[in-house]
């Protein structure tokens, strides 16, 4: 539980706090980079332009993270610059972001396994210590709102579906479900922003997590995998070799023009 | 027909005979690049083996090539300068050398194919006028002969193998056959180049080119597509939108850490 908000700035070093919202907009620059690769490429065109605007809320949300991130650095670092020029052991987002789009279907589902998360983590932070972390759940709750209920309903659908879809949605979930122990790990920073209110414990929303995605692949006629092994490392800068590449992608532009604007 | 050698620099400007330099050096960086996605990917430990080294050679070629480029333009650049440091439309590969490797079938039949125009334009320059340019040719062109051997080999066994593979064989043939015509087309500078007897003219080795290439076909069953419309650009910076993708993978370590060494 968090306690009430008492404070603007809550009684935590800056490096804890930066770290926590690099962890945030690290989750959405990164799952937006991978949403974007579907641009032109979707099944069809409403899909197309429904996974390009997921893409660019989840952009625009980690402008806001960043933007923040950089004034509690207080290093005069802007949120291009962390989006741009920091590598990957710098970079604190769930192995589950990175994770390669693959078809269609397992797009879909590593979105609503994301959503899901991201929607009750944003809930909780609604009640952040920190006012600005609270202001920007706030504003871009309403949107995670839209993306799971966007990807629940696909899930539903599809793994409800033809025998293809089925089973192209079983086969996404069960090569996710091992990256989905990462959100609920508690971290060394994480007892600390808990003891501030600042953010909740990864562990307490668990159990509502798994209540929701239980029952949504039991609508979708989907089979709930064992939980075996769970990757993890990737809120501590350990990272798969998928970021590398996206990274390599993402930052081109910066990285051999620097400064460049338009 | 190219004349006879008589003096070590042709005359020719620097900035022809750079571009020439470059067009060589950028296929085999940018084909050994594409090959190098492979390693560790093959269908056989053999396989994976032989695609690494025929990578090495060809990025073993690019530094000569390169290291040349860079003296002949005089302005201090090195061969890893002119690797990491230049962006798409400053390269000057063939399109066919940045063509997705798509399966193990297309990336031989790319491989062969491009292998067929790289022995016989080496075997043209070793009679080069600029001596340093038919010195480089020596070196390589035992390699390339090794490669050339190697591909052909693989494309009629493969071509006339199973079902499955002369089929995979067919559709990569039918897919790269577009990008071949490119290797023939004289370009601005290719008049000069031929003029001073510094580097054939490309509608030199067409014929042999055809004839090797038809009768390998011949021999794997393969079905050598019509002459239709052919892509171009490449030699002239003007690219496809997979380039930029090799570039951003190729240059990122040079671009994130400029003249990080090791």
């Amino acid at each position: 539980m968090m306690g009430a908000a008492t404070m603007t700035e809550p009684a935590i070093d800056r490096h804890t706090l930066f770290e926590f919202l690099l962890r945030m907009g690290d989750n959405t620059l990164i799952l937006g980079h991978r949403l974007s690769e579907w641009c032109g490429h979707a099944p069809a065109l409403e899909e197309d332009i429904a996974l390009a605007n997921t893409a660019l809320d989840l952009i625009g949300q980690t402008q806001l993270w960043f933007g923040l991130a950089g004034e509690v650095e207080n290093k005069g670092r802007s949120a291009d610059d962390l989006a741009y020029l920091r590598d990957a052991y710098e970079f604190r987002n769930l192995l589950l972001a990175e994770r390669p789009n693959g078809d269609f279907g397992k797009t879909l589902m590593r979105q609503f396994l994301f959503d899901a998360w991201h929607y009750l983590c944003l809930q909780a932070l609604l009640g952040s210590s920190d006012r600005r972390i609270a202001a920007i759940a706030e504003k871009v709750s309403k949107e995670v709102a839209y993306h799971l209920e966007r990807s629940r309903d696909l899930v539903i659908r599809l793994g409800d579906g033809t025998a293809e879809s089925h089973a192209r949605m079983q086969a996404g979930l069960d090569d996710l479900w091992p990256y989905t122990g990462e959100m609920f790990i508690e971290e060394a920073p994480d007892a600390a922003l808990a003891a501030a209110s600042v953010a909740p414990e990864p562990s307490s929303i668990k159990a509502e997590w798994h209540s929701l995605v239980a029952e949504t692949l039991s609508e979708a006629t989907l089979k709930k995998p064992a939980d075996g092994y769970m990757h993890k490392g990737g809120r501590r800068g350990i990272h798969t070799e998928h970021l590398g590449y996206v990274l390599a992608e993402l930052q081109f532009l910066q990285r051999a023009y620097p400064g460049a604007t338009w």
